[in-house]
């Protein structure tokens, strides 16, 4: 009570950054009463400045150059939403931290591929970087897992963390569309980011998990280790024959240390169909934190949208109001260790799916394949045909990925199976 | 990074206090990395020195009296692991308050019932009280409500708080035993507490959630005003007719500001049975948080147990090493509003269960019932039957809850149905 106002310089005025100013306005007296003070926008930035963005502007100060409004002398938090790794984002967050601005981001990119320097950058000024909206839109799992789990060591994150995905796989299994239709259908709905590859390559989840993987193990944030395969490839019948197993298919993230170093992957895996993973349907995210007291945490949200990003960005905000201040990642930058990167080793259960020729033995040879790998097979399922060649599903007990690729390479080039398996590996949850 | 250590005193040395002394031992370097500072314990105090605990506690002063420690030099937190509303937890609490200690407690009903008076003492003395693990155990709710979502109108804040009831109502369903056996069996696994009503009754549950909707609406916490309603009158009939209609029985917590004032229950109610609510089994705990701009945060993990428990109060511990320091329900103790409690009747659709009279008419008579006092039905079973009555099964359109207790009178002395009828909210999530 009677401290002085929060002052905020906002960059970018797209959904997220008019979400915020819409929920700063609105709230302004909840906010005071929550913080103890007044949060206000002193001054705004954004590519184009005629633009009606449907909230009153004209009582802030408007800079055409992120910059110059990150080092403004009335700004005390800069708020960076205009996005990219690099660029203007990167160069006006560093000109705040350099001029003694705290930075509230909701960038991925930057933060995943710029985060570890950032960091430094801002513990030696004495400043912090606050980016909860950068993962998993509303939920607040980077709060969850710096705070919240603190006293934990973490054995796993694991999660679904892009809703544009999750809404592609959820809808071609109800409506029993192929990848590329719905692919075209989430495209004329506006889900997808200009560069699609974003969304369905993985890479937008890719930069949320090798985000958490900082913060859960201590390690400086390496994205170019996350093995990242996108869902470009699942099949409608990768997703009947999953279902029919007891799964579904997720494009589904997880960071876990193991002895070997840290695995990072954000691929397309199966998970039990009545987990909470495999009930998660549509636009929705989830996050699953593992702590070794703790056990497992799941939080569940909206991962994009206005109101959800917007509502974490505050959050970040009003932190800073009330004084809450923590090192980017949870502990200091300079403590971080640079992760070993291992591959994605640890044994899971696996999925496979061929088609067999119709000919005697060719079950016996494909079993013989997996069994000289030293794969074994806990469910088999042959489907009856009046094609030349019948499907057959597999799951496998728990397998190393490197026994998997093998298996996959015999079975690629085996005279009784009809073109290549499709292999996915089931996360056990 | 060279701060002086957080010193502890702690109080209680049952499963929740061994866990926390484990955590510690074990995670000593892990929390030094993570705060900059080490976190050690000056002191322990239970009722008796003896009793070998399973952790070495050699190197801890002892106290016989809890006040004493709490009041000790060498302690900066007092850590209240003991329970009870009144009595030496509250005693201890607050000498440790006056002495400038600050407190991390996992005792919901101390807080439920004392809880805005020991929030004011702690703030006159610039002191504040932590509590995460009084709420849902491992899940950090309490943080997600206070800081994930502090930018939020809070709407609405709903979920199963109590594991020992989610177990026992799962069990009676999967097992399809009736109340008495299974509350039989939990009593000999140790899940109930000395006084089972305060689970079974839903007083523990309801203490938890006086003290979420004290954060979440701004209000002084008031347990006094939660409609308490336990298990003890569901049956396996219910259970099993509401699986047919779609629904699961579930000990719901629900807090939310109405036009009318601050409505808080805690009754058996129903959820749609393929929402995470109805999915939720055994003893987890979930709640759900509705922010109105975040939109629904879904919560899950151990409600209970050494481990989840151990790690909240390690979650406020590390928070205070850090030096983040939160008024005690979120905001400011003089500016919580006394709320003005709301009886239960927001409308919902309601479950009705009666056995029907094998008359002519008697199906008319019934709909003539709810038809008169406005109640209209959404869906309607009748079961085939042997019997001199037939089970008959309504789903009502949204109803408020006085319109529903008049329906209750009408048809508990109908002449066509036998007995009471059975009726019960369903909560719309």
């Amino acid at each position: 009570m009677g401290q002085s106002p929060l002052r905020l310089g906002i960059a970018g005025l797209g959904t997220v950054g008019v979400g915020v100013i819409r929920m700063l306005r609105k709230n302004a007296q909840l906010i005071e009463a929550r913080t103890g003070r007044q949060v206000t926008i002193s001054a705004v930035s954004a590519r184009s400045k005629g633009k009606d963005r449907g909230v009153p502007l004209d009582s802030y100060a408007w800079e055409d150059d992120p910059v110059a409004l990150a080092t403004r002398d009335d700004v005390d938090v800069f708020v960076e939403l205009m996005g990219g790794s690099d660029g203007p984002a990167k160069a006006a967050t560093e000109a705040a931290i350099k001029a003694g601005k705290d930075v509230v981001t909701a960038n991925k990119a930057m933060l995943a591929v710029n985060g570890h320097a950032l960091a430094g950058l801002a513990e030696t000024a004495g400043q912090v970087i606050r980016y909860e909206a950068a993962v998993a839109g509303g939920i607040p799992v980077v709060k969850a897992l710096t705070e919240g789990l603190a006293g934990n060591e973490i054995t796993r994150v694991l999660g679904v963390m892009n809703g544009t995905c999750n809404y592609i796989l959820t809808r071609m299994e109800t409506a029993g569309l192929p990848y590329d239709t719905v692919f075209k259908e989430a495209d004329d709905l506006g889900y997808l980011e200009a560069d699609p590859n974003l969304d369905v390559g993985g890479i937008d989840a890719g930069h949320k998990l090798a985000i958490l993987a900082s913060v859960a193990f201590g390690t400086q944030v390496d994205f170019d280790s996350v093995t990242l395969e996108g869902i470009g490839s699942v099949t409608i019948d990768d997703i009947t024959a999953a279902k029919d197993m007891g799964y579904r298919i997720k494009l589904l993230g997880v960071a876990q240390m193991t002895g070997r170093g840290l695995e990072q992957r954000m691929t397309p895996c199966l998970v039990p169909y009545n987990s909470p993973l495999g009930q998660l349907e549509g636009g929705t995210n989830m996050v699953i934190l593992e702590g070794e007291h703790s056990g497992q945490i799941v939080l569940r949200g909206a991962g994009a949208g206005e109101g959800p990003t917007a509502s974490a960005v505050l959050s970040d905000i009003l932190d800073l109001a009330r004084g809450l201040r923590l090192a980017t990642f949870g502990q200091p930058a300079n403590t971080l260790v640079a992760a070993k990167s291992a591959a994605s080793d640890t044994p899971a259960p696996h999925y496979i799916r061929i088609h067999l020729q119709d000919k005697p033995g060719a079950l016996a040879k494909t079993a013989a394949i997996l069994g000289e790998a030293g794969v074994s097979i806990n469910r088999m399922r042959q489907y009856g045909h009046d094609e030349p060649t019948a499907q057959v599903l597999i799951v496998t007990h728990k397998t190393s990925g490197s026994t998997i690729e093998s298996v996959r390479e015999q079975l690629s080039k085996s005279s009784v199976t009809d073109g290549t398996p499709v292999i996915l590996r089931i996360e056990e949850i």
